[in-house]
């Protein structure tokens, strides 16, 4: 029964993401899935070389995961980014070595919403060194791109299932099928070896339906987003509010950073307004307050001290834009009252 | 809001558990929380020394973790175990060195039943060598024996909700404060930096919910159960049925061996009245027919292979245990038919 279940939720999950059912592994959450994908072949290839390639904008999960494995006699090559917040593809051609065992990068960035370019990199790296290896992490993209992992000549992606409504605690890992990883769990033996533990068709289920849900609707959510994303700058273009996130990135990450106010009071004042945005990734917000994707982004710190982040999802609407405008109105009118 | 939640659980399970809020870490599961403990004391404590203490009946979560160090250089004394399924205390005794890092045994073992001399082993340990550090794998105990961590003399403790009824996915992690560990899972730093990744809410309280339910009925359901164990081998007792848990076994787990019976046969009889029982561990039922937990406490290789183990809940009804034994009745008497 529980095993039906784990099969049918792999169907699924597979036939979306046009992979190989052998080639997806359930985790607890993205992070999980990062850690596994970079450490387990790093650690299962040791000939493949001790040198990555990244870039200082990825999430946490890759940074903290580089900086572990820099400290254990890895080198790590990090990219710069451009305003676009896109990697800079003629560096990562003369950084591509003999002994570069691995490119990570994230396929839509949490914080600005910088689509990578997938295929450029996969360009460069067939022709450079077909060996390496390239790592996506794609917690922001599942749902909302199309994500056809046999077709975007990657080794390994990193999903989670939350952030397309699934219920946390869910995440899952991409292999392909020849590419040779060792797990980070070790134990029973679940997942042909990969992440033992006991697995949980309940989760596992929800994040196939989750996805069935989000890929029905992809193409015409990603239609409807975009026009909100115009619909709320249009709305709020009398503020000069600077709009960080780069022209073409995904519509559903919306970075902006308002004159005047610090992120972390226009983000308390929206609350009032049962708005909730954020400033940095939730993931990082005890660390540190002003966003290091958009500093190594080139923003100057002025603006990137007033940077929020406002996240739209499918269900977003046009209603809800208008509300959130018509509340920074208010929240400006209100200010200039109490200095005038 | 999540955060509330958050704190309401560990408020709930570090109440019941008898530990500091604190000292408390969320996983995915027990295998999660066994690997971290026994790496991410090892890799925080390099100076601790290389040389470890188990036994070869735990859970494969802790033996094949035990087995990746031993390759990265650390060297395990695995104790002897009798009979009774305890570890050779003698042993123990004359195995601690001063390099002994850490200590590591199951409070209940799951295919036996066996409950470890946890204060016997502490008391070794403490003169012995104080700065050995000590893992119990609490699975099988949580909920079911009082487990009231800061009393127990441990260091760190490993757990798992879908033992104890809640949903699978969700797993727990006691660290003593002042024992040092390394995260398995790094990232954005959540609960202080031990376990990155998204907290699920959900999962913890539920964890949380389903401690509070076995907990309020803990005492008075080892009572019950222990009568329901006596009730079935009394009621098996006319076919020279084999009794494999030690007598003072935790009553949850029956292992039974059945004269003329492989376990597997056995297995899919009683599954034809409904009745699911098991053989050797689920999560190590892929990769070998006879139990090692059974082998190692000494049983004949011929009387583990008919072995059958039955798992009690607080659940389990008088009911049950006289379908079971008429069931198992008519499968001797359908047998004996055939052959005569």
């Amino acid at each position: 029964m529980a095993e039906k279940r784990q099969r049918a939720a792999l169907e699924t999950l597979s036939g979306i993401l046009k992979c190989g059912k052998d080639e997806l592994y359930f985790t607890s959450c993205g992070s999980e899935s990062v850690n596994t994908a970079i450490r387990g072949y790093l650690h299962a290839n040791p000939r493949a070389g001790k040198h990555i390639i990244s870039t200082r904008t990825e999430h946490k999960a890759s940074l903290e995961t580089l900086q572990l494995l820099e400290e254990s006699g890895y080198e790590v090559t990090y990219l710069s980014v451009g305003a676009d917040g896109r990697p800079d593809l003629e560096q990562l051609e003369k950084s591509i070595r003999p002994d570069t065992a691995l490119i990570t990068m994230t396929h839509v960035n949490n914080e600005s919403g910088a689509i990578c370019p997938v295929s450029e990199i996969n360009e460069i790296r067939r022709r450079k060194n077909p060996q390496t290896r390239f790592h996506l992490d794609c917690v922001q993209s599942l749902g909302k791109l199309p994500v056809f992992l046999s077709q975007m000549g990657i080794d390994m992606a990193s999903f989670s299932g939350h952030k397309i409504h699934a219920v946390k605690g869910i995440g899952l890992l991409y292999v392909r099928k020849g590419c040779r990883i060792h797990p980070l769990i070790y134990g029973g033996g679940q997942q042909n070896g990969i992440r033992s533990g006991t697995e949980s068709t309940f989760l596992s289920g929800a994040l196939a339906l989750a996805l069935s849900l989000a890929e029905k609707d992809r193409e015409s959510a990603l239609s409807r987003v975009t026009i909100l994303k115009k619909e709320l700058l249009d709305g709020l273009s009398d503020l000069h509010v600077a709009a960080l996130s780069p022209d073409d990135a995904l519509p559903y990450v919306v970075n902006l950073s308002f004159p005047l106010f610090e992120a972390e009071t226009m983000l308390h004042a929206l609350e009032e307004h049962d708005i909730f945005v954020s400033t940095v990734s939730a993931c990082s917000s005890k660390q540190k307050k002003i966003s290091y994707v958009l500093l190594e982004m080139g923003i100057d710190r002025n603006i990137a001290k007033n940077a929020v982040r406002i996240s739209f999802s499918r269900f977003s609407t046009e209603e809800e834009v208008k509300v959130m405008c018509g509340a920074v109105h208010e929240i400006y009118d209100k200010y200039t009252v109490k200095r005038g």
